[in-house]
């Protein structure tokens, strides 16, 4: 008889899911309730302030989609395309190419920005791709790409797809809770985040919040969204972009208590404070990588704070690290993808997971791993040098 | 500053979600683990076993969809139809109508085959649209009504798709826990349900899984699945339809918990004890209730143990009377849809929450609720009635 799971304690180190707050995980085992209880709809609300918060903006369709981030970015180009719509699509990493997937199952045509792994959207190949389609509706992006660490500059995309009248489309789903992601001061139409990332929430629900443009333009579609589920016509009818509230579909109730609770702790700690501590805690990791003699794949100005790439040494078989971490120590850090697989590992400092025990032990880890293994490391200095930098003597 | 969330104490006695077992609201609250960790791989292959166990399977493609049961329909006909395919959709009820919506936005055309909500579906005019649409690749149609409350015959709809060589799709939401479901005897070529019903599990997961026929088909469509999100081709390889295991999108971890629970308990008492707990509790609550002078909606050869379609006595309203039992009692009961709304409640007995202490709470707290807003009802038998039936002098 197959028995109760009982899961190992891991501590979460790669790109997602991250460590969860033990408050998340109580307040989701509160006891359920139905999906039409006013006690729910009230729930609903207090996560759609919640979430403009998270945002920087007062959009009314802002709310959580009820699947994975993967759903979100589904949700995002579903309603916002018709076929046969042209879409420039910006790709420095993994997600750019699953845009491209979605742009082509809407019937879209998606023309391809590309930028190498590892390093950030360029602005002069998007104008000009820009300049030469200027029959795109939509400009596409990811502002912090979870498979190389990258950060781009959401602003000045922003900017330069108003210039063209292109809508925007943005994947936040590493930079939400880690970075600035600012909606409206940015004039971002549609974005969509995870729940597992800088928000340190469970996995399976994807934040979104959508431009009184992007709700005109769906509302006004010729052409019905080709996914019902995905389809804001009719979820907004449920979060209460319209005037009444109207079944749906069954919201993920308890998992919707989880978000709940994890954003009240973003904002109980504040927005700017966990840019902050997001920041400092990157810091120190990266000074004890590099007295280790590693060094970072991403150039400095486009790192994220919360996904760290780090060069995986010549002639070392990188799995063999991560299982001996994850053996030994129960730590969890990420392999690379794509073009990176082989080349980087990559070390998540995500919301909740971004504190001072966890850079100092991942040190720990690594070094020892790195030692027993015989890679050609730097010993004794890494936690010495991170210590300094969080100046504990 | 806005606080954690403190869910009331609901007894959940509508049309699902429904009373969640401790026991799962304890394991979903257990440590995230990585979506790729062996142990989680490990639980995957649980859940995947457990679920051939209860779909009665032994379909490769058996797991659950990371998003709630509407998601699950969708799945089904996205993967299973290409634009211009035809599909006899039977519709006795909400579900049916939303199977509609699905074929059309995946560019097919619906046959329609209309039943009264209330009804089962007729077996002559489901053979009738058979035979005038030869063309037809699929037949679709709802196990369990949820909207009615109604039982269709899925093993001769079944056979009568296989007559007319059409792959076959059911709903089977309310169904799967409740009452027999029988993927392999029937021979049903996609069926999706939800976690939210006689499961007991918490909402947000689809339980699905494919024939081999059905997979065949899926592999060597001649167009994409126009959902990324839930295209099988990509979701094969990594729950392990496939020989290797690869990223698709962050799993749900911790409702991936709750559901391998929840199924551990369903195996824990065994799927026949479990539709004859169902049967047993349902015959006390009507009997209760006919013993009120309340009537039943269903003819008793259609009506499902899990979902109890009551009229309401005219000239009561039904709102009134709901709104009551969830203030004084905290009871929640369903109301009508559809052509059904105002007439009738919807009474749940699903999963956890089918035991003998809600059948009789629930009829007391009925009798005291209807008496004290003046409907006409026999007082002081109800209970006694249900007791008699369950044997209790």
């Amino acid at each position: 008889m197959t028995s109760s799971f009982h899961p190992p304690i891991r501590t979460l180190m790669g790109p997602g899911p991250s460590d969860v707050n033990p408050r998340i995980l109580e307040a989701m085992s509160r006891p359920t309730i139905g999906h039409l209880d006013p006690e729910f709809i009230r729930l609903m609300d207090e996560i759609k302030t919640l979430l403009q918060y998270a945002f920087k903006t007062t959009n009314i369709l802002t709310l959580p989609v009820s699947a994975p981030g993967s759903a979100g970015m589904e949700a995002a180009f579903v309603n916002l395309l018709e076929r046969g719509d042209k879409v420039i699509v910006c790709q420095n990493g993994a997600f750019g190419g699953r845009m491209k997937e979605n742009v082509e199952r809407c019937g879209g045509t998606a023309v391809m920005v590309m930028d190498d792994w590892g390093t950030a959207v360029d602005l002069d190949k998007v104008e000009t791709a820009l300049n030469s389609n200027l029959d795109a509706r939509v400009l596409a992006f990811v502002h912090a790409e979870t498979s190389t660490g990258v950060l781009s500059d959401a602003r000045a995309l922003a900017t330069l797809a108003a210039r063209y009248d292109c809508l925007t489309i943005m994947d936040a789903v590493t930079s939400l809770g880690g970075v600035d992601v600012d909606a409206d001061g940015w004039g971002i139409d549609v974005i969509y985040s995870g729940s597992q990332k800088c928000l340190s929430c469970v996995p399976g629900l994807s934040p979104m919040t959508f431009s009184a443009r992007a709700m005109e333009f769906i509302r006004n579609r010729g052409t019905k969204v080709q996914s019902w589920f995905l389809d804001m016509n009719l979820i907004m009818d449920y979060w209460g972009g319209s005037a009444r509230r109207s079944y749906h579909h069954t919201a993920p109730i308890n998992a919707l208590y989880a978000l709940h609770e994890a954003l009240v702790i973003l904002k109980e700690e504040g927005l700017e404070n966990a840019w902050q501590r997001h920041a400092r805690h990157h810091r120190a990791l990266v000074a004890g990588l590099e007295a280790m003699g590693l060094s970072m794949r991403v150039a400095l100005q486009s790192r994220l704070p919360q996904l760290n790439a780090v060069n995986v040494p010549d002639g070392v078989d990188e799995a063999a690290v991560r299982s001996a971490l994850l053996e030994r120590y129960g730590l969890e850090i990420g392999a690379g993808l794509g073009s990176l697989a082989g080349k980087v590992w990559r070390i998540g400092l995500m919301g909740f997971a971004c504190n001072q025990k966890n850079v100092l032990f991942c040190l720990s880890a690594l070094e020892d791993t790195l030692s027993s293994l015989n890679v050609p490391i730097t010993q004794g200095r890494s936690l010495q040098v991170a210590r300094t930098h969080y100046n504990i003597r």
